[in-house]
């Protein structure tokens, strides 16, 4: 057996990476490495996500062991997602991206400016 | 002028997150990281990638300010990519993204099995 290796399409790596490096995987466990959450908190907590991607991108959360899912059988039944250790492990991997994402906005923005001004220039 | 927050999807993070948390963006950093590279190497370095996703994300790196491109008029035309400093701080955020899906592959996998055994029990 080969080693793992993201840059072979054949190995399963590929698809993990494919899921794990997803804007809304990194910002949903990024919520649930803070607390246990209920969907509707969720669903707020991560704005322009809509409530079919949210249960579609909890559903592969859930398959891949990154977070469980709890149901109480309140009325309305109460339906709670925490992080798993696994989980924790990966969102401690995603969190310098989102931060990184934060803190370079107006440096990328800036280079997007000049790339369009130069493209424009030589039109 | 508010913080920047990812979580908001009005705030330009967000889109930027989108661009960067994407599994082309970390096998092409990862590869160019290591040194400048031309076209058809980076092509036959990420297995599975088309040359039109590759000339598209090529493109978006260069306009983000990632990467740069240089065109030498030899026959036919050199076309060579290489990391910015920019690119190389990103670089070294997605590294351990791609380390985590090899690491984690095995359990993973494992854990998505006992998913769907369960889900087949129940059923």
């Amino acid at each position: 057996m080969n080693s793992p290796d993201a840059f072979n399409a054949l190995c399963p790596t590929r698809q993990i990476l494919d899921r794990i490096a997803d804007k809304w995987t990194v910002l949903l466990l990024g919520l649930l490495a803070g607390r246990t959450m209920r969907f509707n908190e969720l669903r707020r907590g991560v704005d322009g996500l809509s409530q079919k991607v949210l249960s579609q991108t909890l559903k592969s959360l859930e398959r891949d062991g990154l977070v469980t899912r709890a149901v109480y059988p309140t009325v309305p039944v109460t339906v709670e997602y925490a992080i798993t250790d696994l989980g924790r492990t990966l969102a401690a991997t995603l969190e310098p991206l989102r931060l990184w994402a934060e803190s370079h906005m107006n440096v990328i923005e800036q280079a997007r400016a000049d790339f369009d001004r130069r493209q424009q220039a030589a039109a």
